[in-house]
Order: structure tokens, then C-alpha cells, then sequence
């Protein structure tokens, strides 16, 4: 059987770094929700200010937009019949596996939840089932290990193409990789190993979109 | 030019109703974050236990769904390219009628500030344009002010389609139908006014995916 394995790329979601944790605006909402700082997600609606000192800051910071990433793969048919792997890696270099079945909340405050605790337990469990993992790795360390037989980039910058051609070049263990970012492209480490790079359409798509039209493509070659 | 009109039908869009505006959850909640309870969203994430009480109580309370299906049609370039009209008609029989270029925002807060602003002041501006409008309206009453030539809904009870098939027979005027609830399937008020019914899947999908694909169907046929 065919397995797809889609991964969320450098993806915007992590918690406070220590070097802004005593950051006014952090430490204020950290009392709020009555949460370590350290312990909370990064944040751009909340933390702006403190964001301004961080390196690559406007590509971090946007747990929102890799919520919706998420759930578009999760929803999806071929994750549902376990035809698709889906992984996260994240801006700091960690990368999150998720298991089969696993059904994220739509609720951000519970998404939001859950980051934490993963990131603060490194495992997700319901009973005795592990939903979800996050593990120190960097990009290629997570190409090392899924062994693909080829690696798609899906970017505005790639060669133009539309989602149905890159669907058909799709075979067995191909891992395909999407932005997990607000703006801008991958970075070196990333790039460096997709061998192939499309883009799908003239317009700049948002990452959700990209992954449901090119999951959309596939499923329709895979199912008939 | 071919304009189509997306109706996310019964949405579970509302704020608290008065009858459970003094349940202790309720009233937790708005003290917490300094709002009046009757000018919150009811969330089935906080208010689930004040929400027993309600009529339809499983199809309400839904504002996080809400948020994703919107965010799908409004991030097409269908709707980018002003060729894609989009409504939310509320379980409450209100319809929010979006105007061109809406940029919603992907955090769910301020998202839910958003729709709690148009709720109080039933229009939402940026600088001196209209972003949204709501006006009370059955669903009849909504069709009837867009005269569509023809209503397509999608529903998992609908005849056996695939969006593709779907895409084929949309023309002028076309309204489609998704409903925005979490489970369930259209009231008669909303499926007698749909004279046809299909089915895309023949797995029961999110609100957000059969959105997602349907319109990227029309736009692969429109844009040819």
C-alpha cells in the first residue's frame, strides 16, 4: 500500500524562549492564564513586542496557523484510512510525530492545550495510546530517518505546476513538505533536501490550502 | 462573468441567549474576561453544561468550526478574484452577508472578537468600507434575495457525487449549500428550499474539507 508522509516544515509553533520570558507582555498574560512562561506557546496575538528581539521573528510565533495546517491533514480521508503519515517539524528543531486516528480539537484553547503539554512531556497519551511525540530533530535528521524514495517541496518559488501534476509523480514513500510558516520560504537546511520544488498556483496560497488541494490530488489517484 | 455563492447553511454561530445568560458557567466565563454574557459567542468549549437546557442544543455553540469554514472560502482565489459571493446563515436565522477582500483573521480570539463586534453592531467597517454585515433572515429569505438559478447542497444523505462531477454542473448564479454545524444534517426550512442534494464522500467529512474542495473544483473549471 501506498503511505504518503506529509511534513509541516519549519513550522511556527513553540513555547517562549527563556531570552523573552521576562518580557512584560509575556509575563502578563502568563498570569492571566495562570501558566508558567516558559511553559506557554509562543504567540504573535500576544506577544509582539517581546517577539521584535527574537531572531527570524516573523517566521515564528503562529501556533494558530499550524493548528489549521493540522487539522486540514487530520481531516482528511487518506489520514483517516492511515494512508498518510503527518509530521510537524518545528522552527527550534524539534518534530512531532503523530500516531494514527489521532482527532485534534477545532477549539484553539484546547489545540493550544495540548502543545503545551507536549512540549513540556514530549508524549501525548489518551489511555495508554501515544497520540503524539516531539523529539529533539533537526529537518534532515527527520529525512535520515523516514527514508523517502523522494521528497516534494510544494513553495511559490518552485517550478510551476498545479496539483494534479505533482499528485501523479507521487509514489510509494514520498514525503511531501509545505511551509509551516506565515511568510517567506524555506530556509537552506530545508531546502537543501527537497529535490523537487512545484508551486501550485499563480496566487500565494496559504498553507492550509496548498495541503488540502495537494491531499485532494493524491486521494483521487490513490482511491480510484 | 460566472459568480458563485457559498451559503455556510445553520451555522453554529450566536451569542449566549438570554435564557441561560445567568448559568454559573455563563456567567464564569464573561466575569473572567470582563465581557456582557449575552454579548459573548456561546462556545460548547466553556458553556457545555449551560447548554444542556437549549433547543437543538447538538447543532449550536460551534463559533471554532465556524471560524475554519470561513477561513477555508475565504482563503480560495476564487474569492480573491471577486468571483465567489459567501453567507452565514445562523442556526438563529440571522445571515452575515461578506463583502469582497475580507481578510479574517486566523486567531480564533480575535476572531471571536470580530463576530461578537458584529453581533452588537450588526455592521463591521474597516476605515469607512462594510467588511460584514448581519441582518435577520430566514434561510428562505436569503435565497430569495440572491434569485440563484440554481441551489446545490452537499450533505452526506445526498446522491452519490464526487466534487468533480459537482463542479461540472455549477453555472451563473449557482448557489451552493454547506452546513455549518457539527453533526447532523439540514432542517426541512433550510433542505426545501435545495433542489439538489449530493453526497462527495463516502466518508463523513468536516464542513472545511468539502468546502475546500468543491471550490477548488469550480475554480480548476473556471479558470481554464
Amino acid at each position: 500500500m501506498l503511505l504518503l508522509s506529509l511534513i509541516i516544515a519549519e513550522a511556527a509553533l513553540e513555547t517562549v524562549p527563556k531570552s523573552i520570558a521576562k518580557h512584560p507582555s509575556v509575563v502578563k498574560q502568563a498570569s492571566k492564564i495562570g501558566k508558567r512562561a516558559d511553559e506557554m506557546l509562543l504567540d504573535r496575538s500576544y506577544h509582539h513586542s517581546a517577539m521584535l528581539k527574537l531572531k527570524d521573528t516573523w517566521k515564528r510565533g503562529r501556533p494558530d496557523l499550524v493548528h489549521f495546517t493540522l487539522l486540514e491533514a487530520t481531516s482528511t480521508p487518506l489520514y483517516q484510512k492511515n494512508m498518510l503519515k503527518v509530521y510537524v517539524h518545528t522552527t527550534a528543531n524539534k518534530a512531532i510525530f503523530l500516531n494514527e486516528n489521532v482527532r485534534l480539537p477545532k477549539s484553539y484553547f484546547r489545540f493550544a492545550g495540548l502543545m503545551e503539554e507536549l512540549f513540556k512531556n514530549r508524549k501525548l497519551r489518551s489511555n495508554s495510546d501515544v497520540l503524539m511525540e516531539l523529539k529533539d530533530m533537526e529537518f534532515c535528521d527527520l529525512i535520515g530517518k523516514l527514508r523517502p524514495t523522494k521528497v516534494i517541496g510544494l513553495s511559490r518559488i518552485g517550478v510551476k505546476s498545479s496539483a494534479e501534476e505533482v499528485a501523479k509523480i507521487v509514489n510509494s514513500d514520498t514525503v511531501i513538505v509545505v511551509g509551516g510558516f506565515p511568510r517567506g520560504h524555506f530556509s537552506s537546511n530545508v531546502s537543501m533536501k527537497i529535490k523537487y520544488t512545484y508551486s501550485i498556483s499563480d496566487l500565494a496560497l496559504e498553507a492550509h490550502v496548498v495541503i488540502a488541494r495537494i491531499l485532494y490530488e493524491c486521494e483521487k489517484i490513490l482511491f480510484k
